[in-house]
């Protein structure tokens, strides 16, 4: 019987630390997964509200997808679940088909997060991964900073009351002039307290004085959101603040999500297409970041197309199980750490705590107000709206910069989607434009040395007969014809001209567009008795091109050094030296 | 008042050679006129057929565009009209709209250059020239050599008289058997003759025999397919071939072409945007490659962007002048340089020439057979048919050959338009594939020299406290994620390291998102205790990363070379040496 174990200990990582689980480590496990759970419950339901969703449904997102990944996923202490921005590109998605809340929009957001999935795992398997990262960082920061703006005015219709619009900046601001003389005073003034409470409350926990009298507060800091919840409860049941108007979760039904596939309707997923797709990357990319964080921190190794699979298959999980597309949490992964969590099993732990939740203490969640979540909300997510990352991009790499203002304008005032989408093309395009100019240099002897510089930085040494050309990007299609170019327009200036030298010291691989190319010029240079030469060629690109007919017609030689070249070639120019 | 010459100068090369023309100019210029406008007569009617238009527009397609590139374009014997690929580009684009040959379709072709034009002129202006040469060379020959089949195949309707279809493979196979039986066999024999007449006669006339009687025959080759014109309209005429059924050119206006702006609809406009955009793109990169080679051979200067503007005007005017799309033709372009034309003003006789043709001998070509010029389009596109350029290039390069394959599978089985499309795209998802995986290696010295070689290919020493990495690939958001991945999985194995050093001598460009990487690697790894450092690093790179948080949170140095950071980190690597 051949060995299949090493290939299932590779597919299922979970094998791995399975295999010595010791109770210290469960400990440790179950005490990170309690503090998680501390900020899952109110992420949870916030995070659910925010995607269009009932709240219940952000802790059915929280249970089987933890524990599929922590079967599959490579990180140890990757914490899977809802996330504020997926859970806003699923509004984006849904919303302009279904009305938020409704029979027909659930059903939707279920089908997208096995869509997610779908596509997840299938990129996975076809080890398509590098697709995925499709997106640079620029990109993404500006993208996330932009949706963070976003979410924040979305959620001040809970605060205010009246049904502000917050898909684009225009829409928001025709809403706001349209609604905002409706505000419910005693909702804005619930949500304002709310919100100075998530702020000042941890600030207070933290500091000297309080630290000295009852030690680390770093448990109840990371619970002050529970607390917020437990507070306001107690309060809207003691006041009875619904009768001034107050609006809570209200029911919450108990037990275990329904387990069923949601309905596959083809129209419906060709509609849901391009937003699965833009989820799918989103997720992938969070998830990836802070996986690869972990593992280079654990010293343990990491295989994206695995962490895509593992992704995919926690999306599926929570599609049959009445949940909406989810990711790695940046912030519960990094309190897991701190928290101690030594395995995957904190994961395993945390949905088993929550299913406790969702079985006997969902009866007490019924009179949270919804200002409450929406506090949650705005406050975590301000967070992430800093205006630095635009300074410091903009000043290391003007590419970069554009792509990251056209992505912030095109969320802003266009959509989500569409500003994701033309920020991925702008980076593209500006890519292709800067491959299509390589940097290419006339370059000469330094005197006294071995060493060959740009004539127009440097006092070098050049003969009339020969031309020294370096390039010093990668030779493509894209950038074929911009050295026939630069050729073209060195030779109409050379008259005396007997000899080109390609330096092709920093050239890793010449597709066959740009080989036709050098053949082409080999040819045309032929005819006017100008001989080209190659030096300094890698070992790589030389191997390919002792196939090709380049070096069978070459009309000069091929040099190991650009030195050596020009000592065959123009002896005169050692003379110059001397 | 400030000096405008020079700035007018560089807009209209005209200026440069109008300045010194001379008689002796003048009639070299003359002869190679005559020369091309012997093959431009009969190519310029056939291309028009092959566009499906009237023949007469193919005349029209060589007058006032060659004036306008004679002007404007940097070549000098570049040659300008009608072009078999790019009229087989407009019979795909229109076909599917209109009725081929109804007015509605020659008002459309009109419009479809004036597009066509508008668009190359805006991409010269705006100096995006870079954009339209996003076509590698495999494609392009996959997309020409596949097109050539499907001009060849649809031009055998004319030979044996039945509507057979040629617009994909399986249209023209069911169209072969629905309609091959109704054959008709005069125009066969008559067709198969003709393209009999086309191959052997030149060949015939190139023989050692025929040449040591009568000199040179260069001119009469050229003039062959003239020469069958004329012996099939004589036979036509005098045999009265009509009366059984040869279909023949019929009534041709005869004077200037009328002139006026085609009707702008922009529905229209919105449908033939994709194929103008396409046309824009292949007649540039057909026209730019022609004009590169002939301004190398005259050691003279080109501007890419100048010559996008240049055939840009030149479709402008073929769409005010009842023309169709035009391009650059390479086999005009040669005759034109090998008769020895001087200037651009051997385009402008050539021009002036066929409007004689027009104003005169118009009456002259109304009994020229159809099946005449099928065959003349059959025999010089045959040629482009070769399948050398499929195996060259898959064994020099695996993903220029899938791009080449599937170029041209698709040209063949889907469409024209979507082969190249679909051509298009796969050059670029195997480029992305290509950069996102990065090559790297770790390399180690090798012994007794100050040279670093990869570990896996050659024997050298390395120290298990330092691991040296060479990055062989500009470092962007596409692969930054492999750098990481690949550190993480070597820091994994190497228990003891207290160093990394990326060699970076291969590395012209990091952008923002492989520099936030490099920032998160050197945090990550400060954690661990071991230092990160850089070596080799460029000139231009240094620069930019002067500007950046990396340099000033680095743990480790920046050494001018790998042997000096070993030398300084590990002197121990000197001892194994001894």
């Amino acid at each position: 019987m051949p060995d299949f174990k090493p290939r299932i200990v590779q597919l299922i990582p979970a094998w791995q630390w399975l295999k010595d689980y010791s109770s210290g480590k469960f400990k440790s496990d179950l005490l990170a997964s309690l503090i998680v759970i501390a900020m899952l419950v109110p992420q949870g339901m916030a995070y659910a509200m925010l995607a269009g969703l009932p709240p219940i449904m952000g802790l059915y997102a929280s249970m089987l997808p933890m524990i599929m990944y922590a079967i599959l996923g490579g990180s140890t202490t990757l914490s899977i679940g809802p996330v504020a921005i997926i859970s806003m590109m699923t509004f984006a998605t849904l919303n302009p088909l279904f009305e938020a809340g409704s029979p027909v929009y659930i059903e939707a957001a279920m089908l997208l997060a096995l869509m997610v999935g779908i596509i997840s795992v299938l990129l996975g398997m076809l080890r398509f991964g590098f697709l995925i990262q499709l997106i640079s960082h620029p990109v993404i920061k500006s993208f996330i900073i932009a949706s963070a703006l976003l979410i924040a005015l979305g959620q001040l219709k809970f605060l205010v009351d009246v049904p502000l619009n917050g898909n684009s900046i225009p829409e928001f601001a025709l809403s706001v002039w349209q609604y905002l003389s409706l505000t419910h005073a005693a909702s804005l003034v619930f949500g304002i307290a709310s919100i100075l409470f998530l702020i000042y409350f941890p600030k207070l926990l933290n500091s000297q004085s309080v630290r000295s009298k009852i030690g680390s507060t770093n448990f109840i800091i990371k619970a002050v959101p529970l607390i917020l919840v437990i507070i306001s409860i107690a309060l809207t049941v003691g006041l009875d603040l619904k009768e001034i108007g107050i609006k809570t979760v209200g029911e919450i039904p108990s037990g275990f999500p329904p387990v069923r596939i949601p309905h596959w309707n083809w129209d419906l997923v060709l509609k849901l297409m391009p937003g699965a797709a833009m989820i799918a990357m989103i997720s992938f990319v969070e998830s990836l970041s802070i996986a690869q964080a972990t593992a280079l921190q654990q010293r343990s190794n990491l295989n994206s197309n695995q962490e895509l699979i593992a992704l995919g298959i926690a999306n599926i999980s929570a599609g049959l199980t009445s949940a909406f597309p989810v990711t790695g949490s940046l912030s519960r992964t990094v309190v897991n750490a701190d928290a101690g969590a030594k395995t995957p099993m904190a994961g395993v732990l945390s949905s088993i705590l929550i299913v406790v939740v969702t079985l006997f203490f969902t009866g007490f969640f019924k009179d949270l107000p919804l200002v409450i979540l929406a506090a949650t909300i705005i406050v975590s997510i301000w967070k992430l709206v800093d205006f630095k990352p635009f300074i410091d991009t903009w000043r290391y790499s003007k590419a970069d910069g554009i792509a990251m203002w056209v992505t912030f304008l095109g969320v802003l005032f266009i959509d989500i989607s569409t500003g994701l989408i033309i920020g991925i093309i702008s980076t593209f395009i500006l890519m292709l434009w800067r491959i299509s100019r390589p940097h290419m240099a006339v370059i000469g002897l330094v005197e006294g040395t071995q060493h060959f510089r740009n004539i127009q930085r440097h006092h070098v040494v050049t003969a009339p007969e020969i031309l020294s050309i370096r390039i010093d990007e990668n030779l493509t299609f894209l950038n074929a014809n911009a050295l026939k170019g630069f050729l073209i327009n060195e030779i109409s200036q050379h008259p005396q001209l007997q000899h080109v030298i390609l330096n092709c010291s920093s050239v890793s691989s010449i597709d066959y567009s740009a080989l036709e190319m050098l053949e082409d010029i080999n040819n045309e240079l032929s005819k006017l008795h100008i001989r080209l030469h190659f030096s300094e060629v890698k070992g790589p690109v030389m191997d390919k091109l002792q196939q090709s007919k380049l070096l069978k017609h070459l009309s000069g030689e091929i040099y190991l050094t650009h030195y050596k070249a020009i000592q065959s070639l123009s002896p005169k120019v050692f003379e110059y030296q001397i």
